[in-house]
Formats: C-alpha cells, structure tokens, sequence
C-alpha cells in the first residue's frame, strides 16, 4: 500500500539515516517548496536586519554637535555654569535674565572639556570665558593657549591671568596677527567663527561660531594648532626684534 | 529497470504537469539541498547588492565640498582665474608662482557661483577678491553685500567699486560692529572664518577659512543675512544719528 502512495515512495527511497532523523524528530521531510519558503523569509530578514540595528544604534547614539551661534548675545547671568559642574542657571539670586544664550551655549560647550583644550585666540578679554579656561585648569583639564603678542598685551586681556594661575601661552613675533578664533575641546569638537573673545564682540558685534563635532575639520584645526605652537615655542624667540608691527 | 531505481521511481510519483516542465526543460526535479543553497546564494546577493548600489552611486555622485583653508597664502599670480571661466593659473606671463595657494582655492569656491553670492564681510579691500566679485555680478549673478560701516569707508575698500559696478551693498549703523566674514554660493555653499578679505589678511595673518556644502549650516547662515539685509534696509537708515561708535 504504502508504494502506491507518492509520498510513501518518495520517503521509502531516502537514505536511512535520513529516514532515522525523521523518525527522531517525529517529523515529516520538508518539501522544496517549503525549503524555499523558509529561505526567502530568512533572505528577507537578513535584508531587514541591518536597518533594524542601525535603527536600534540610532536611538542610543548620540548626534554629533552641530551648532551655530549667532551674536551680539542677549545678556545673562552665567555664574551657575561656573560654579559647579551640572548645575543650572537658576541659581543665582541677581537681576540677569537667567536663560540661555549664545554664550552661555558657547560657556557650556567649553566647560563640557575633560581632557584637553586647545585655544588658538587673537584676543580674549571675556571675565566669563576667562573664568570657565581657569575653572577647567583647576579641574585637570590640559590647556594651551596661542594669542597674538599685540593683543594679549592690552588692558582687561585674560591672557596674564591665566599665565599666572599656571597656563601655558604663546604667543607670536612676526608682522601679521595670529587672527585665528577656534578652540579645541578634548581633540573631538571644533568651536570657530568670526568671534574674538572680548565683551564688546559677545554684546555687540554681529558675530558667528559655529560648534562642529567632526574629525575631518578637527583633525585639520589640531594639525594647524601643533605647527603654529611648535612655531611660537619661546626658545625660538627673539627678545629684540628688529622689524615691529607698528 | 526504471521502477527499480530510486531517481526513477520518484521521478514517476510526480504530477504530470511537473513532468511535462521538466521534460520540457530538460531538467531533473531540483532536491531540497540545491533549492536551500540557491536561496542561501539568492540571500547573501540580496544583502550584498544595497553596498554595490551604495559603491555604484558613490563613484558617480560628487562628494559636498568640505575644504579649509589656512592663511597666510602664499603670493600667487591669480589673473588666469580672473580672466576666463575655466582658465588654467599657467596662462599669465608674471614672475609670480602659478600654482595653487588659500586665495586661489578661495577664489575659485567664490567664482563657482551661477546664481547667487551673499556677502556678509566686515572689511573688504582684496583686489582679487573685488574682482572676482565684479566678474561674478557681470555674469549675471545676483551679489548682495552687507558690510560695516565704519570699515566700507577706509582707503582701499571694495565696497565704494562694488556700488559703483552696480551691485547692491547695505550696512550697519549701530555701534556693535557688523564683524562677520561669510559668503554663501548658490544658496548651497558656505564659506566662513576669521579672514577678513584684506591682503593684509590674506598674505600676512593666521587665518582660517571653512568651505561647507552643508544644507543645515547653510540654512542658518542665510536666514542670519536676510535678517541682516531686512535690518539694514535703506528705508531704516537714519541720517544722522544720534550716537556714535567712538
């Protein structure tokens, strides 16, 4: 009887130790037809498995900073930003809006360095950005500072009093300025733009910085910061230049 | 004989129209390891085949310019690129080097423009780059400049030729100053940093300058110059005012 049926056949002429696993599993073989079924599902789910992870990934990986900030900024109070690590800018009891603004943003993305901070600064005369380079030396933070000679000199430069909580600094000799605008936070996030760091550019000038975390453009800012810090390194300056600026 | 074997046998338990395809084709019914290995291939060329389109794509779409440029240029002869759309920098008979140098990267990102330039510059005295400008403008490219007050009246400045030439040119009147230095090609490109377009700038200073093809930060930066160029519209001009920057 058996022979007489399709199946019964077809399953009569397989090898032994296939009729064996059969009989284990107490399973019927499978058709191609289902073979092929379970081969396009199984096709069709590793198609989608890659969108799934990068979906998954997408929802715990945090986007690259992207910012742009636009001065003069409104002015605020900034004291709790530097006072403790965290805290918000509700803390302080004075008259200031206390809101964010374009330098609070600019405080914050400095403050947020743990290792490294690279500062290549025409001028810097901003109390608050000079308060938040001094809090991250205190806090082990590694920082180096590049000015222009003419610039660091003048009254209210934060440069002296950073020299002297213990900062390295250096600074130019030759006729053109040391214009550059950027600093680099723990080798992985730009902040450059038009911006010198001096109250006057923060409350009144039209102004741009933009906060780029991006390896291409941070890698070429680092390279740009080595060669002009190897350059301004002070055995190789000269104590009586001939030629002058002026 | 046929029945004794066991192809032979199975081949006879099928459908008749399965055995008419197959003996149309010429073919033995496939057995389930091949139809498991086909779509294991079929599978594995699925998942392959988005890389390869990914790979195919790549190799005919342009990458987005992303370029910086780092001054002090080096003195260069740029009259090949001022001359005709095109021009290789070999054409001038000059002493002057004619290769490639920041002021030539920078003038050819400037001379893509097809549409429209933005200019939003603090101090404007480069020759070249007036001249680039003005070229730009005779195309049939739409140029509009904000500068600074204060800075378009110096000795030497673009900004007075500009006008002349046609193009229109607003400025601040407040005391801050209008400290910016950007140009946006074609509503696509930005070109941003802390070069002001001096030849004192450009041949002296150390500067930087970002060339981004990035539709985000370019957003940003043309609503920040239609704010501007809406702010200082003419209308809004007061004649004499009553404060003064200095």
């Amino acid at each position: 009887m058996r022979r007489r049926s399709g199946r019964g056949v077809a399953r009569s002429t397989r090898p032994a130790g296939s009729r064996a696993l059969g009989a284990c599993f107490n399973m019927r073989p499978l058709s191609w037809q289902v073979v092929a079924s379970a081969a396009a599902g199984f096709a069709l789910a590793l198609e989608a498995l890659p969108v799934v992870l990068r979906w998954l990934r997408a929802g715990r990986r945090r986007r690259p900073q992207r910012e742009v900030l636009f001065f003069p900024s409104q002015v605020t109070c900034t004291e709790a930003l530097l006072q403790a690590p965290g805290a918000t800018l509700s803390g302080c009891p004075c008259s200031l809006p206390h809101c964010e603004s374009s330098l609070s943003r600019l405080l914050r993305a400095l403050l947020a360095a743990r290792a490294s901070l690279e500062l290549c600064l025409f001028a810097f005369c901003s109390p608050q950005l000079g308060r938040a380079v001094e809090l991250l030396h205190q806090r082990g933070v590694r920082v180096r500072i590049v000015s222009d000679c003419d610039y660091m000199a003048l009254n209210g430069s934060q440069i002296g009093l950073l020299r002297k909580a213990g900062i390295q600094v250096r600074h130019n000799q030759d006729l053109g300025y040391m214009h550059h605008k950027f600093a680099i936070v723990d080798k992985k996030v730009l902040i450059t733009g038009s911006l010198n760091w001096t109250t006057q550019a923060i409350q009144n000038n039209r102004e741009n910085v933009l906060i780029l975390e991006d390896e291409e453009y941070v890698r070429l800012f680092l390279e740009e910061f080595e060669r002009i810090w190897e350059e301004f390194n002070p055995t190789k300056y000269t104590f009586f230049p001939k030629k002058s600026r002026r």
